[in-house]
């Protein structure tokens, strides 16, 4: 691993504890990590404010629009430049900022399409995480103490539908589905930390 | 590992090199493999001949019914007991066939739904294995020499959305799709044989 980047991109179900693993996998290799993250940088970047980019995280046209329509402040840049107004010109900043960020260091990077954007960069291995059913209500719940656990599987569904609607829009792959990543692991088998100990030795077995 | 059972089935797109890595595994545990074997096994517990199972193999109702009306020699016991006419039947043989075999030992089974079979079974390990497409049509034209080269992707999409139907008809779960496995790798990533290497630490980390 000495001369070779380490880029990971991980693609996670709701819950299923993959930006937590991502998180932890970056303290342990001491590499940066970008989940939310890469929505500050695509706003220096671009003098695109942030909240723009916020309201459009991993949704597609139509929930952009929506966001759109319920209106929310804009800066001066986007009304100098309308080419900025469509969510494809915002996920292009994106896979700008991604494929920067990649060429200059070893990082995690979370969601956002990162594993198809980075397809051809071979220092790459891009990861699903899954998790079982009980598991994932279990942090939703966590996350949100106003979710009622008889609302979980549903809000669950939703929130998959939604990140897949996004990656399935922007790529040739579809979310989730084994064959659009390297490695797919379920967070539940073998529990959080020694999920992370086997993605690590994935990349000692690469060499 | 010492008390535990080892269960692994093997889930795998057409030329993913899954049978192979199945069969290595097996070899490497010194425990049982099965894969056409079930078909065997299947023939034996119902007095229904092999060649029944064997067109019927990881085939949906429609396909088994052209199987039928193509015509293929039926043995007594089928005629005797009519309730044997349908695939669900079939399935359901196959299945206890599947459930018995890994209730008595440690062993390898290669598709046929045997991780939905399974899925209340605590020694199991679902596996499933993907690989580029390159390396998916190479071995494809290994297997079949008068495959052409330009019609093997085509030939590789029949055959994943045969096995897809199959699944999916059978499991409330979806072929391919990460969530319906423990681990899935893309084989083309570390070699068939690291791929080995590498799910057998999976089941040292489990413990």
């Amino acid at each position: 691993m000495e001369d070779r980047k380490v880029i990971i991109t991980i693609g996670r179900q709701f819950g299923s504890g993959g930006r937590v693993i991502g998180h932890k996998l970056a303290e342990r290799l001491g590499i940066a990590y970008y989940d939310k993250e890469l929505i500050t940088l695509a706003s220096k970047e671009s003098g695109i404010c942030g909240e723009f980019f916020e309201k459009a995280d991993e949704k597609t046209s139509n929930s952009l629009l929506k966001a759109f329509t319920m209106g929310f402040s804009l800066n001066s840049t986007i009304f100098q430049n309308n080419d900025y107004l469509s969510n494809e010109s915002l996920f292009q900043i994106q896979s700008d900022v991604i494929r920067k960020v990649a060429a200059e260091k070893s990082c995690i990077l979370v969601g956002r399409c990162a594993d198809y954007i980075l397809r051809d960069n071979k220092d790459c291995l891009s990861v699903f995480i899954s998790a079982s059913l009980e598991d994932r209500i279990r942090r939703a719940m966590e996350y949100n103490d106003k979710l009622k656990a008889s609302d979980a599987e549903e809000f669950l569904r939703k929130a998959d539908k939604s990140r897949a609607s996004y990656y399935n829009y922007y790529t040739d792959k579809t979310w989730g589905a084994a064959d659009s990543y390297d490695l797919c692991i379920n967070s539940s088998y073998l529990g959080i930390d020694k999920t992370i100990d086997y993605i690590l030795s994935f990349l000692q077995a690469r060499g």
